[in-house]
């Protein structure tokens, strides 16, 4: 099995979040690397989707990862292993989220001068992570079909802050209740400018409208 | 469509939430009345593994249930249609959990003299909840098929403090790479004393099991 770097993230200090995320994009900016914060429910397939993504994206663009849990660092590994990009493992200690501040420690462990997208995997978790600017260019989540067409109504801010909603395990949808134009319907009320994209990540269907969002998003961050 | 009570949770003031949550336990003993923390991942299946439950036990005992959402109070009003029983509405107001302070606001408008068992459904979310003592006498949790057989693995804390664990949407089993025995394996390394329960809370399957395990804690908190 392949060994990942394995960070310990430290609770922040600073206490203007807003301003260490605007800070954090102003870098980024300078550095040319596009950062993409990735938030989903536990289980919801956020390194699924991750991987195949990145195959789909990595001969066109540098790719890293930072795989963030509360422990463990299988995510990080299965990054590494199924895509070859490089990828670390960010340790919350029990925190149920992370921003800027802890992201650029994160960062910090990257090399960003060889990357031009960096992915953060943040904490399964549809609330704390919502209130908190990481300073990622975008926001993105996954939604999967087994977790019910309602998240929008019980979840508002997460659906509100996240540029692209990512609709995972589509394959199941004839063994569920889910009712595909309502979950949109419930993603516009929250965001009208959402962009929608149904995929499986098992199979790998709709992955390349996904990628094809990112590679735009990253070419014009670039320009 | 019902109209259910909707309450608005403030933050809590006392600092030592693990005494107000053992000062609220005795309250609870003194009263006769057990609460239990129900706790899962958004979109699980709290609210149908609820109904299904309290189907199954209204006519033995008297049961109360206190729904806690950030938004929304479409889970309260559910439960009341499809039961009958008491069912309020918690407002967290964008709070990611609910402390024992908390809890007891909720207490404070469900008729406890006229209830046996209260049921707390918690915020969905893994990691926060974990953290606070809500002043139950015993955990529960849902894990669903979808959410993959390792997340005991990935949130150590939820799976500690669960005296069961409810293994919902066993239906879907064929569909999904889940290994029970692996989940079981991974959740009794967290906590060896849990008691592991697989449902189907759709179809009603295996439901008895954990009425049956939840009545047994209830008779014995009252004796």
């Amino acid at each position: 099995m392949e060994n990942v770097k394995i960070i310990e993230i430290k609770k922040s200090v600073f206490e203007n979040n807003d301003r260490a995320a605007d800070e954090l994009r102003g870098e980024l900016k300078t550095k040319g690397v596009f950062l993409l914060n990735l938030m989903s429910s536990p289980g919801s397939g956020k390194t699924t989707t991750l991987i195949q993504t990145i195959n789909r994206l990595k001969d066109k663009i540098r790719i890293a990862v930072m795989e963030a849990d509360i422990d463990s660092d299988v995510d990080a590994i299965k990054i590494k292993e199924a895509t070859g990009v490089e990828s670390i493992q960010l340790h919350t200690g029990g925190m149920c989220h992370l921003d800027a501040e802890m992201t650029e420690q994160g960062l910090n462990n990257v090399s960003m001068e060889q990357a031009d997208l960096v992915i953060l995997e943040n904490v399964g978790n549809l609330v704390c992570p919502a209130e908190f600017d990481t300073g990622a260019v975008k926001n993105a989540m996954i939604l999967s079909v087994p977790e019910g067409h309602d998240k929008p109504l019980k979840y508002p801010l997460m659906f509100s802050i996240c540029d692209v909603v990512v609709i995972n395990k589509i394959d199941v949808l004839p063994y569920f209740d889910f009712d595909m134009e309502k979950c949109k319907e419930y993603i516009h009320m929250r965001n009208p400018k959402a962009t929608v994209i149904p995929i499986c990540a098992k199979t790998g269907e709709g992955v390349e409208v996904f990628a094809e969002w990112l590679l735009n998003e990253v070419s014009e961050w670039k320009r």
